[in-house]
């Protein structure tokens, strides 16, 4: 199978390289860009001499379609809104690394993103990609829209407390912690080394864009749960994220019932596993992996359950999980060429 | 007058020689070390070759009360327990860096230092020198107890708010991040570069020793407290802490009551500063000074106050507040001598 | 095949289990540990959940000699010397990863160790595994002693120069950096976070133990070459070694001469990168795989070459080019199951 | 004293306002931007609040010369070149921290610079500001250019063996290191935390700006000293350089001569610690502060002297060294409000 990535440059688009160089059904067709057309891929990524010798190339979309089988899109949000429906022109299938696709209400996009939303039509026949929850069968989807890293990291640790209904719908809060590859290779006052080394940050508060999202999904699993305390900080790292996720309990429960729900729940899940009681994941120990790595503890004293869960932002939370959705659009076993042992230290 | 530290092979002391080296009123008389008398300061801190030529002394209390005017401890916890009786026999003033004469129930310390308690009369004689909520005059202080450095961030954060009985007593989570300094200098796995840098840690979920130390103070403030959440992180970077704190309002407020609730809270009050409403400070901010920025937000759409507390957690958090309460001890202006700025970048 | 790992609690042999887990052809047997025997490897290592369940044995020489069809030795100096006889006894082929089989001269090793050397019929016996530059075929080597993480950055960087007699033999200076995991797993206060973050240090100033192997090869590849300047400095970050290498040129050169050298020797090699001329390599472009990357300066103004070598220390200065040897020994392609894309960023 | 800084939104200018906040004969009186002017001080740098609450002001000269008694131009390079006139005419003192006034030779200056260099009479009036080697009285000074962070270090290190002519003077190689601090506060790709942190870079290789300068100090120390090899990498921290200098030893020597060299060529000067025999100053042991700390080595193999010079960049490397020389300028003791101990760790 052939595979188009547009928008290579970033870090989205240079981590689907490093992961399909050894997929055994997959290559890449081609890269596109469109500011960069005409240089060579490692031009913008020395790290890839010898994995790749391509130029990258304008974003011509009747060509795209006749020679690739599908499309990565790793491009800023608002790119994706208007190359989409191009795309599906040409009966070419779509995953899509951006948030274009993932708020199915577009006044809600409009008012977290700051621009127009992808059309109705469009956003309707999106599937969101939380591989592990999907509500389809990816086999059939035309168009996958791969969630946020903060929401993977998110929903795969709340999931089983709300789809159960075994916390009050009103006391969730997540501190998010996330290193700086998530925001991006263009460069900005937030992210150069001097400010953000030996510094920690808190940045977009209550006005991140991954809180509609993280909402849309947990309230359609449970319609209680409306609004979610959700904050961000910058650690001085390059890759992972942590979600400290805290809510109340509204049933009797101890900390054993919840590690078997857990286990139960991911049984089979090769991608998520459950720490050993008492031990908590650290970001490192799924370092350039697609894990999602989560434990659990529950406090007597303030009747409050706590959910550590981490991944990757760049694997889990993007590329990996893209790739992994891949596997499942392709009827592959989920981790083909997506076994990454984490690399530690 | 003349101080002798007690412990100045662990980073608290070596903060207190940074600072008192220019302060005009005070000077360190002698070193004393358990383990290391009779090397120079110098070759367990090279970076104060130039400062100081003193040799380390052995711990003849009898000596330091007949010629220092106080002492700081910068012990391992159960060290102070020991020494304090001691020194008071001299009748020498001391001032605790460490948690042995914070928690006033013995129970309570033994339970969660895993030591035995200090004696109660000791106990009860020494003041928590949380510099800005003093409940007592320094002047007339023997004995004063340094506060921790994740519950300095925490109370001077939530001070206004628990004060003024503006939160649901029972809603308080604290998400607390630090950085590595705050484990001290001696060696361990935890701390071992290779697993720290470019990782994020969880650690001491709901067994971390300030936990009691904050559940003292706030429930002092507000008997109504009984219980909090709090949380620490391992952040890679050496210095600095923030405390992430969430709270249920339960009175109709904004942010702009809040500001000013703060802003009058803490007028006069040179080492805290109040950030400007809609930005947040980062640790970096106050990197090397003693300053304790704060911030706040509030969710109309969860009724959740949020509290941003940032220190130095060897300055403020440790060295510079006791260097604070030494002036306050003797009768100098708060900031004599402690007037750093931040070391940005 | 089935290989045994004896010390896979340092960060060679977790590196090992990392890069074997996709092997197509060797399978990890058994893992080995003279101090945690009894425990589970991911009790050391939780990164390795689900990659391993495996529970660390005793060094068992003859059932090791019974089940594995070779062995990897990831142990401290000093071991390796003391097992390789026993394990040769047993017929079982060895790769060592230690210090312990480079050295060739008894004397020189315990001087620069400060430990009694190998038994010389093992040292004879031994096979130094730099695998672009083999002077014997290693499907007959019993014993490959895998170089040094400097040696191996520094001696690829200066074959060609000095195999071909172009620079003066007295005049190579290598200043070395290196990440912090090159100093192992054991806890120390020179990789102390506190100690090692935010700072830049030099160390074992002239008494490097790499000095001594970096001299004999070169020696051997050139008698001319006696001593050089081998420097060390540790640099606060994790892995990846870089070799600043400065020569003076012996005979009338150019860049393009350089460079057209460089690209001849390593044609066909596929782990060396020679970079395109006016670009140098970074560390991190080699992070997680087994590439070095190499570029050239000349300056005419001094008459001096620079070469500068970078590598992953774990990978292609440790475990990488272990398992390089493993499938040369094998009569395995060089590149079999070690194919990794860096990890960028 | 009243002092105008022009150019306080680099890392430059707001070291000047740490270093001068408690100076006791002089304060800030104005700041100056040709961008920013109208914007508080603290929008640009937040840690500031309480410190000062000035305005950014316009680039007025005349209202500069009528009220400042000096002025510290902390500008990107090309700025002061076109100031510096202006304010002569207003016979008010400037100590320039770029790089304009510091080549004499006005075709070297373009030629590494890319830019045209400043009017030669005022080349000749600039006093070059290394202030251990200052061949001039700076109390007549009225313009004194700060020299560049990498040569101060450079020159520090080299002055005792070069103006003694201890060594060959071909075989100077100086292999500097740097924070990212150096770089300035711009933001560009090259600083981007994710392309710098857990990455080791060389840059501007053969081309940076700082081989002129410190070619022309040597030279003038020297004659026979006339080109250098000087290169630098980028270290994954925010602040210091180390420079690490070889050079072959020109006559007989030993290890005891040249640290009895070095103590007595400073005695004296308070900023240069010449370290212990066998010890080795680490950057993060100056951090903060105005210090160079000094070590050497020499190694009878090779005949080579090892000179290991560390500073803080923008401290002795920038504004620290700008304000001793603004010291000896108004004829007070070099350290007054410059004593700060390093901050460490």
């Amino acid at each position: 199978m052939k595979a188009a990535i547009i928008g290579v440059t970033g870090y989205g688009g240079a981590e689907l390289v490093r992961i399909l160089h050894q997929h055994p059904e997959v290559s890449i067709h081609s890269f596109h860009s469109s500011s960069q057309q005409g240089n060579r891929v490692i031009e913008s990524y020395p790290h890839l001499q010898s994995i790749t010798a391509q130029v990258l190339e304008d974003i011509h979309i009747e060509k795209i379609g006749n020679e690739a089988d599908f499309v990565f899109l790793a491009t800023p949000s608002g790119v994706a809104a208007n190359l989409v429906p191009q795309l599906m022109n040409q009966n070419v299938k779509v995953i899509d690394l951006s948030g274009d696709f993932r708020i199915k209400n577009r006044e809600v996009y409009k008012k977290w993103y700051k621009k127009e939303a992808a059309e109705e039509h469009w956003l309707n026949e999106a599937v969101y990609g939380l591989t592990e929850w999907l509500d389809t069968d990816l086999k059939e989807a035309k168009l996958i829209s791969n969630p946020g890293c903060y929401p993977t990291a998110t929903l795969l640790g709340l999931a089983p407390l709300v789809k159960n209904k075994l916390i009050d719908e009103k006391s969730i809060i997540i501190d998010a912690k996330s290193g700086v590859s998530g925001a991006g290779r263009n460069v900005s006052p937030v992210t150069h080394f001097s400010e953000t080394n030996e510094n920690l940050k808190i940045y977009k508060v209550n006005e991140h864009q991954h809180i509609p999202e993280i909402e849309q999904v947990l309230s359609g699993w449970n319609p209680g749960v409306r609004a979610v305390t959700f904050s961000t900080h910058l650690i001085p790292m390059t890759r992972g994220i942590m979600a400290t996720i805290y809510a109340s309990a509204s049933i009797d429960t101890n900390i054993d019932q919840l590690f078997d729900l857990y286990r139960e729940t991911y049984e089979g899940c090769y991608f998520i596993r459950i720490r050993e009681k008492g031990t908590f994941p650290s970001t490192k120990e799924v370092y350039g992996s697609n894990f999602c790595d989560i434990s659990l503890a529950y406090d007597e004293r303030t009747n409050r359950i706590m959910v550590v869960s981490v991944i990757d932002n760049l694997m889990k939370g993007a590329a990996g999980q893209a790739v992994q959705n891949m596997n499942m659009m392709l009827g592959l076993d989920e981790k083909t060429g997506l076994d990454f042992v984490p690399v530690y230290p």
